[in-house]
């Protein structure tokens, strides 16, 4: 496997953890911090490459589990890799599938030496080994690869918790075993331990033992209060400055600009294209909901300051129109501005902390963008 | 109106009464035949503009009843017109609603002065005369327009028919007096008449009396049997030597190319935008399905030598996978393919007719693909 990817740290932010770092990959060198967005099943929901070109994005996610089951990975080889499968000349990371083994599947039970699952879309029964899900994903020929790990929920009894740590860190050893020697691909460690700080940190401790380039912090954002999410990212994330960091599953503005203060490098999430499909657009002052009646005769665009596609071209009320007439167009329009609002969120804090002021950047994008959700939940919006 | 559209005939083929012609709209020269893709609710659906600029369309069509209902006209007006609210800067063509009252509302009632009909989306009650479709499309800004006529089914007994025909001329001339004077929009006449020769050049000879720029031929490829489509657009379209021939709601591959061979210059259908949300592609042999398995490891472009976005990019298993996992880029991809399939169809009976070969254009393209449609209904594709 690639261990050697030439991380670099290329600026410390002054007044947070914050920092911009690169590496290699197969298809060129990632630069951070960087958003993700998620091709589920070989697309990005509704948008063509091109369209995501347009935005500048480098990097997608693409999931495993679903690959796997649709259209199969064997298939996906035979067609030359998922890059050339989906026509996306970029990098890609692909996750473990554990994730949704954990959240999609009706059935699944841990055993020693693997995990069974009865499939979301049919219901037949799977195993997963970790052997397997580095076989899955040398089919795929994904960039940035995951090892196979136990997903843990917020409540989870401190004895489960404990051997669900051991057992994902047996994994990722037996995955970075099952890496070819001279494969292409990146093999990150997920950290897991549950939702303590000593738990993360001893997972963390013993995964960089083992010896990974880069490292996931998963099982954070699914449910847990704020400031727990906050507390062990803040704890973890500046504790590794020999590979890049990606907290998986984290779309949220206010969760990627704190997650960046603390020195997260990479993040993905469905929620800029799900939410875009159900009518709701970001903006700097919070998220709205085309639908809304206020926006029958609004010409403008969603964002007047906006340089994506859909807002250098489209009003408010076209948009709204589309929604209301369930046209696909909309999710499309839709999309690509959620992306591009994400994406641009990310390079203005790049550029914060080249200029060492993230801080400030980061608190009032926040302050800005909390303001106006908190109106629209007031119904003002 | 603009009623001197300078109108020319600047090819006729030597073979059939095929023709090349054009006339000026307020947005540019429409060169014909010409297939116009339908944007129903200001969008052709699941393209965006650019995807349908690449493929060189050149007008498009859109409904008066869909737009009447869903923003509204006035809104559209307020917008600018159809144009700047869908962004759209090439030609529009809209109906005059007639089909969709007759075809889509729970309830129709023909009355002297206009029709009455429940919406398709809320079952609210609306009241269209001749001059209020024109009011409609007055603020919908579209380039060609069409005035409110009476649809009529195969099968309509020739007392109601004779009536209907009449009702319909009644109302064309209406909608000729309701045109502004310094109008920029182009207003066709709809040749309606039934089933037979001798009803539908009745109602020709009357609208040229009245005097169009344009003519369409409505309620025709309405479940009727295919000789007698044949039969009358061959009767009907070669004695409009005057302005443009539009043959109503045709987009079937054999249809489009026996209307141009009869002297049809422009076209609209729903079909390849509609088959293609439901995993159906054009190709010279034939329409295929994409969901078939013998697809699952086909790497090889829905057609080798198509030149449109989809071929050029993506395997027929890429399509199959996007189809089965209900991706909404299969509906994109497939409407760009499918589109740019009769365009290019066209095309080549615009060359054809240049050069005096459109009789063995159109007997070899409708041989190779009945043949490969009869070949698929047996079960072989």
């Amino acid at each position: 496997m690639l261990e050697n990817i030439d991380f670099e740290i290329l600026h410390k932010d002054s007044s947070t953890n914050g920092r911009i770092t690169r590496f290699k990959t197969g298809h060129g060198i990632l630069e951070t911090p960087v958003f993700m967005p998620v091709g589920t099943c070989a697309t990005v929901k509704s948008c063509t490459v091109e369209q995501l070109y347009d935005i500048d994005i480098t990097i997608l996610l693409s999931n495993t589990y679903h690959l796997y089951l649709q259209p199969g990975d064997e298939i996906i080889k035979e067609a030359g890799g998922l890059h050339t499968f989906m026509n996306w000349n970029r990098m890609i990371l692909t996750d473990s599938g554990g994730f949704q083994i954990f959240s999609l599947s009706d059935m699944n039970k841990i055993h020693t030496n693997g995990v069974e699952f009865k499939s979301f879309r049919d219901g037949s029964k799977h195993f997963f080994t970790p052997e397997k899900v580095i076989s899955i994903q040398n089919n795929l020929n994904s960039d940035i690869i995951m090892p196979l790990d136990v997903c843990t929920e917020y409540g989870t009894k401190p004895d489960v918790m404990k051997s669900s740590t051991n057992t994902t860190l047996r994994w990722a050893k037996q995955c970075k075993e099952a890496m070819k020697e001279n494969s292409h691909q990146i093999l990150f460690g997920i950290i897991q331990g549950g939702f303590t700080r000593q738990g993360r940190e001893e997972c963390m401790e013993q995964l960089q033992e083992i010896g990974f380039p880069g490292f996931s912090i998963g099982s954070l954002s699914v449910g847990e209060p704020r400031d727990i999410y906050e507390d062990i990212t803040a704890h973890i994330a500046p504790k590794i400055s020999n590979g890049p960091v990606y907290l998986m599953g984290v779309g949220d503005p206010y969760k990627i600009l704190k997650g960046i203060s603390h020195g997260v490098d990479m993040f993905d999430c469905v929620l800029p294209t799900r939410i875009a499909r159900n009518r709701t657009l970001f903006t700097h002052d919070g998220k709205i909901t085309l639908t809304n009646k206020k926006y029958e005769r609004d010409f403008t665009p969603v964002e007047k300051n906006c340089t994506c596609y859909t807002c250098r071209n489209y009003s408010k009320a076209y948009l709204r129109h589309l929604y209301k007439a369930n046209e696909m167009l909309a999710s499309t329009l839709g999309s690509i501005h959620n992306i591009h609002f994400l994406k641009t969120m990310v390079d203005g804090a790049k550029n914060a902390i080249k200029d060492g002021t993230y801080r400030k950047y980061m608190n009032s994008f926040i302050d800005q963008y909390e303001e106006g959700d908190k109106l629209r939940k007031s119904n003002l919006r």
